[in-house]
């Protein structure tokens, strides 16, 4: 685990220099020019060291829904997710090593893991998901997504009377496994840490809030959720609580320092004042809230209010791929539409800083990784400066950030372990993963989702379409 | 220039189907089941089959500044682009080298080079970039980059008077190198079609654009232009005009179903119905839009009215890359934003057809390109399903387009020619274009643009910043 890293080029303050990086039992142990090697020699010329990045919101099982979800808002498109789920362990074991090597790929070395459980299944799902990401190498983050009302509960009633399903377990069992698996599977020291993670107040109850907040609080851990992702849950807040969810979450004491909220597109001035006096982290996933017309996440707001924000890629059902690069690319530019003040917009070097350090904030993790820093774990990524997609050669981060890089993530470590090296995946046979993706798959084509035929009407009209 | 690619997946108008493709002489000769093999045998075995897409505005020489450009609007961004110009044709020549690798390797057979040329050198400039494009083999469009007015003219004065120094050339000469180019480099044929082109209603005449439909009707050539890319044009042409860019163009006579018109993201309603009219096409280049935050094009509006819509990449100062395929995922995604109405969404089936066959048409060149059709000339891409991109198996074209595909394209064909196999570009040394690229820049952050010194004051007055 110790090796140093020679001539390689690092971002300054508003420069690059290029120096040595010494890595010792898994933590940088100096950075310097003309450093004595320790370990191993890498050469790093003509090479890029960043911190690694956090894809920080994803459901990896999606990774087999991709490309064939039809082109639906959130609500509709759930349903259709939801009726062609795979419920199968040894999926969830692929798409999550399919979800770590392409985050990896594209810069990324930790992962939050929003991760779907099968029914009656949830500890094992969440063991075989573990265990795919320490295969890997990955930093993982496992958020089991719980709710405890059932999905038509998650749509807004307007003037019709709706009558939901019971949810199929009360939520104190719910809330019983949720605790088993924070026993069995938290080691932030081995690289997988679980936070709390109710999917969100549109198929939540009050009481899952508070279990969470509770065993968030007895167990030292993060607590995440999504929030406010479309219009009809700003519309169902409104119905449920009588006032917004961000109000309703900040009253039940869910908001902290270490609570990380994925999508935030329909928060209002207060809300945003409110994350911040909280100290929440947004996690911004561009490319879902575009493929299911969320709406664009008010992210220059956001750093303007000094909220920490942070990338996921989300789910590859809704985007469709895990690639951080992407995300964080689309996730500065898009903005570059919401204010004719340029001097707002977000520059690349914001851009690596939010998907490294603020990636780390929002897990509660800055004083360890997210940064190049003595003392900090060696979770770092070097990109190759000669790859075609990187030159002429000008600015690399603006390259990294504003290009479309293909095959640059030349080696990554995590805690100081090379788990890609040569642009490969070094940790798992990656040729053997996409074998099997193919062989459990097929190419098909216009799914019919018996629930969205049960749901649509209603949607269509308390939306007002 | 025969071939029959066997057991080939294509799409149908709502399904796939495996084929075989007969090629003979350049042209698509048969598209049927267990066709005799006339040529070489190729296998498409787990492949799709799919016509070649159009990078349909871009401006090759922007290359040698990608990833360095501030962030910025058009008009300040333009300045500084300016201000560090490569004025160097071997520049040119390897610009264009890599602006049609770049859009080889992400499906496009086509590109529209809105061609920067070096004052004194502009038959020169053509002349390298045509070299460049016949090396590769990909089908050139190239439009000239023209104007006869000087770069502070394309500000809005508002109430500020503004005096601007005189265009260097006369207009006349500026027409007659531009009819010189055409006799000299416009071999439809060979590949390669001259454009006239003005930049755009910020820095022309109305002397220049009638010029230009002279020439563009005394040679059957299509025309191009930038179109209202920016808030500040729009303004602009309420100064210049006492009416919009559209009506003006209208009146000109410039509209036409041979002119497209890269951008359009101001236009009211009445503007896009005389587009409709008139048959033109616009070309979306989101990212770009994105990037320096003009906007984003009412695409779906003009979908609805009837517009023939395609992509560009627009230049890769401006994205900063030339993945049509990027292009082409955020082209679509992003509009979901602007309806509420799913149903108004853009599919992947109908990117790839504006891809393709919208690029096609705003050529005026459909009848001989842009999908698979018995008769039209083979530009095709043959696209590797076995990628881990690409997997689990789904919709291979919701993959493609929704997705972020690395390393997907295998072959490509233009007019029968194969110019990709393998996913390497066969018809340059690819490997050697990197390394001039590498030797010929340099790493370099933060220059400084005196022209933006002098105009931001004005431009943020005037723009009410």
């Amino acid at each position: 685990m110790s090796f140093t890293i020679q001539n390689v080029l690092i971002a300054t303050n508003d420069d690059y220099l290029t120096v040595d990086v010494q890595v010792v039992d898994g933590k940088i142990a100096a950075i310097a020019s003309d450093l004595e090697v320790i370990g191993t020699a890498v050469d790093g010329s003509n090479q890029l060291l960043l911190p690694g990045f956090v894809n920080a919101h994803t459901h990896s099982s999606e990774m087999w829904q991709r490309g064939i979800m039809s082109v639906l808002p959130l609500e509709l498109w759930l349903a259709e997710l939801y009726d062609f789920a795979p419920l199968d362990l040894e999926k969830v074991y692929l798409s999550a090593l399919g979800t770590a090597v392409e985050t990896l790929l594209s810069g990324g070395t930790s992962v939050v893991d929003h991760l779907v459980l099968i029914p009656g299944q949830e500890l094992e799902t969440i063991a075989i998901a573990v265990r795919a990401y320490q295969e890997v190498g990955i930093r993982a983050f496992i958020a089991p997504l719980i709710q405890d009302q059932s999905l038509t509960a998650g749509l807004p009633s307007g003037e019709f009377v709706q009558n939901h399903q019971p949810y199929f377990r009360p939520t104190a069992a719910t809330l019983e496994i949720i605790e088993e698996a924070i026993k069995q599977f938290h080691h932030p020291q081995a690289g997988v840490s679980m936070l709390v993670a109710p999917t969100g107040i549109q198929l939540c109850t009050d009481a899952l809030f508070q279990g969470c907040i509770e065993l968030s609080d007895r167990y030292d851990l993060c607590r995440h959720s999504h929030l406010l992702e479309t219009k009809a849950q700003e519309k169902l807040a409104q119905e449920k609580y009588g006032c917004t969810a961000v109000e309703h979450l900040h009253r039940l004491g869910y908001l902290s320092d270490r609570t990380s909220l994925a999508h935030c597109v329909w928060l209002n001035h207060t809300d945003i004042t409110t994350l911040a006096q909280t100290q929440c982290t947004v996690v911004h996933n561009p490319l879902s809230n575009l493929r299911l017309g969320s709406g664009i996440a008010p992210i220059l707001k956001y750093l303007q209010a000094g909220v920490n924000v942070s990338f996921g890629c989300d789910g590859a059902s809704s985007n469709d791929s895990q690639d951080l690069l992407e995300a964080i690319k689309i996730g500065s530019v898009l903005h570059n539409t919401t204010d004719l003040d340029y001097q707002n917009w977000i520059t690349p070097r914001k851009s690596i800083d939010m998907a490294s350090l603020g990636g780390a904030r929002g897990l509660n993790v800055a004083d360890q990784i997210g940064s190049l820093s003595v003392g900090k774990q060696a979770d770092l990524v070097l990109y190759d400066l000669t790859k075609l997609s990187l030159l002429p050669r000008t600015d690399p981060i603006g390259l990294l950030v504003l290009g479309r890089p293909t095959n640059v993530v030349d080696s990554a470590w995590v805690n100081g372990r090379q788990i890609v090296s040569n642009g490969e995946v070094n940790t798992i046979n990656v040729d053997h993963l996409r074998q099997e993706l193919f062989n459990r798959s097929q190419w098909e084509i216009n799914r019919k989702s018996p629930t969205i035929a049960q749901i649509e009407t209603h949607y269509r009209r308390v939306m007002e379409i």
